[in-house]
């Protein structure tokens, strides 16, 4: 069985609860054309004779799903990740309906794998999460009622995806394709070490600094090249390696 | 409990086999805020004790939903009815994509009630039913794939359905303003400043450096707070400031 096909949209379920909605993502991603499933932390064993039955003939995705322990590690080589939710936020998160995101996420896809990540059915995703998103993806509901079943969020975000692989007009490949989160992770490391070494972030007082850093730069959704530039900016400016000892 | 929204799209199940499908239905199209469902010799007795428990807390829709005898009966009253199908048919009925469907549903709706009818798991819809239909709406589907669950078909048009209301483009305030363009530019200033003492911009040789950054920075859009940190890590930064002249 070679059918499934292999596409770069990847979609995440961040510990799961019920092995029927991880069956029924299963489903729901593969009759939109991607096969790329990958479970953080299910809550029961995987896979689960529910989430089999639930697949109905997607069982190949299902079984193929990779589970990892953290979101950090599920997501690690992707250029562009989203974080869905079914709130909005007050947070000052960049934030894209489904329709965009799709579009971006195809786009993306073009250089690197792309991630949506979906919550917790309960919980969904907390502010440590997030922070390894670039953007939000809000899925419209009822003002009253907004309870949407994970599996029908799973389709809701495949389904436009495939819309827009459709219908996307060919974009101008980019300059430089996105840096993967784990390179993003290695400036964020050097960024806040050089801010401790220039005495701007106390590390015995943090207050929130470094997510705010983090909030505003996976908004930029940096390519390799603008990492490379911004990791040049600050070992230039690294006041440890210039020798200059911060002594007060 | 008045909270269940009365809007004029009505959802119709034709002969539904299963009813955890049922309940999931009743859930998805409550998500999006309608609350008609009405269903067409159900296989099973309703309401299901399995519906019930899909349906999570849109039991009102469920309870509410109309049982008929005949597909005619069931939209009898509707000025526009669509029926839904996984396949594409060689049939010469008008054809819609979701997304054309819900904008024609939605429109219609302000006069009489529209009814989009979606048929059995197995069966889908027979002629004798499309003979009720205006037009066909055709889910997207892969290839090789395209066994599309019953309630996912019925989360995506409700979800379309949504989306075309248009309720939904009131976003949050930001938390922050975004900067003016005037102190965007003096963040660019200082910016060049700092590097230029740090050595990693040569003036006599700039390259395309400072577009790049510009670049960066103008696609985050930043706000005035973090402008305002963005320039208190510079000043942190600022080999000049930390008195180690840069001799070289």
């Amino acid at each position: 069985m070679t059918d499934t096909p292999v596409t770069p949209i990847r979609f995440v379920l961040f510990q799961p609860s019920h092995p029927g909605n991880i069956g029924a993502a299963a489903r729901a991603i593969r009759v939109m054309g991607y096969s790329e499933l990958v479970l953080v932390k299910p809550e029961k064993e995987h896979p689960h004779p529910e989430a089999r039955a639930r697949s109905s003939n997607a069982l190949e995705v299902l079984v193929n799903a990779r589970v990892t322990e953290t979101l950090a590690e599920a997501v690690a080589d992707c250029g562009l990740v989203f974080g869905a939710s079914a709130r909005r936020r007050r947070l000052n998160w960049p934030e894209y309906n489904p329709r965009e995101c799709a579009v971006e996420a195809v786009a993306a896809a073009r250089t690197k794998p792309v991630a949506i990540v979906f919550g917790n059915e309960q919980a969904g995703l907390t502010n440590e999460e997030l922070n390894l998103c670039n953007g939000l993806v809000y899925i419209p509901t009822d003002a009253v009622y907004s309870s949407l079943n994970l599996a029908a969020a799973v389709q809701v975000l495949a389904y436009e995806c495939r819309v827009a692989e459709d219908i996307l007009d060919v974009r101008p490949e980019p300059e430089s394709p996105n840096a993967s989160s784990a390179d993003i992770e290695l400036f964020y490391d050097h960024f806040e070490h050089v801010i401790i070494n220039s005495g701007f972030l106390n590390p015995d007082n943090p207050r929130n600094l470094m997510r705010r850093v983090r909030r505003m730069f996976n908004r930029i959704q940096l390519d390799e090249n603008e990492v490379n530039i911004m990791r040049g900016v600050l070992s230039s400016v690294d006041p440890a390696k210039r020798g200059g000892s911060d002594s007060d």
